[in-house]
C-alpha cells in the first residue's frame, strides 16, 4: 500500500511537472489560434485609487470564466516617458482564451455579464486589441 | 541505495511540480514587479502581407536579449468587431520583462537597436503600453 502511494506521488508529482509546459501559453512555440485579449480602461474618477481597486477586484473574478486561460491585471508602469508610450490609462487587463471561440463564449458569459454591470459605472473610456498569436 | 533514489528523484519531481509556479509568469501569483510591453505597429504600406511577414522576421530578433524573457508576436484576431476594439493594426509584440529596469536595459541593447534601424522604415506608427502586474 505504501508502495502504491509512493507510486501515485511520482505519477502526480510528474503530471504537475508536465503541465506547465503543455499550457504554457508564454511558451514561443504558441499555439498558433491562441487569443490574446489585452484592455485598458480609463477610469471616470482618473487616478483615483479607490476606484482602481474596486475594478481590479472586479477584474479578478473574470478568473472563473473556464474560457479565460490566464488573467494579468496591471496598472501603467514608470518606464521612461516616450512619444509612442501611451501612459494615460488607469488599469489594464491581459487575458488568454485558446482561440477566437473561447473569447467569443467569455462575451456572454453571465460572468462577465456581471461584471460590465457592476463595474462599468467606473470607466470613462476601454480600448481593446484582440491578437491572434502567430 | 534504492531508498535513496527513489526519495532522490520525489524531491526532485516535487521541485520540478513547484518551479513553473514561481517562474511562469502566467501564472496568477505573479511576480509583482513583472513588467508587460505590448507594442501595435500600423505599417506604411497598411495590409501588405510582405511588409507584415518582414516586421514579424524582425521582432523575433529580438528573443536574442535575455531581459526579454518571452515575446509573442501577433497579428489583430477576427473576434467580433464592437466599437471599443482596435483592430487596424498590422502587427503586434507582447513581451515580458523581469522588472523596469529589464525594460530599460532592453530600450539601450544593440540588437533592439539594429532592429529599430533595419525595419523602422516600414511602420509609420507605434503605440506602446507598459503595464506592471498587481
Amino acid at each position: 500500500m505504501q508502495q502504491y502511494n509512493r507510486r501515485k506521488f511520482i505519477a502526480q508529482a510528474s503530471l504537475l511537472a508536465a503541465a506547465p509546459l503543455i499550457i504554457n501559453p508564454m511558451a514561443n512555440n504558441t499555439n498558433a489560434s491562441q487569443l490574446v485579449h489585452h484592455v485598458f480602461f480609463w477610469l471616470k474618477n482618473a487616478g483615483s485609487e479607490t476606484d482602481r481597486k474596486q475594478l481590479i477586484e472586479g477584474l479578478k473574478t473574470l478568473r472563473a470564466i473556464k474560457e479565460v486561460k490566464q488573467l494579468l491585471i496591471g496598472t501603467p508602469a514608470s518606464t521612461e516617458k516616450r512619444e509612442v508610450v501611451d501612459n494615460s490609462y488607469d488599469v489594464s487587463e491581459l487575458m488568454y482564451f485558446d482561440n477566437v471561440e473561447g473569447q467569443n463564449a467569455y462575451q456572454v458569459h453571465s460572468v462577465h455579464k456581471a461584471f460590465v454591470e457592476k463595474y462599468s459605472h467606473l470607466w470613462e473610456r476601454v480600448v481593446v486589441y484582440d491578437m491572434l498569436v502567430v
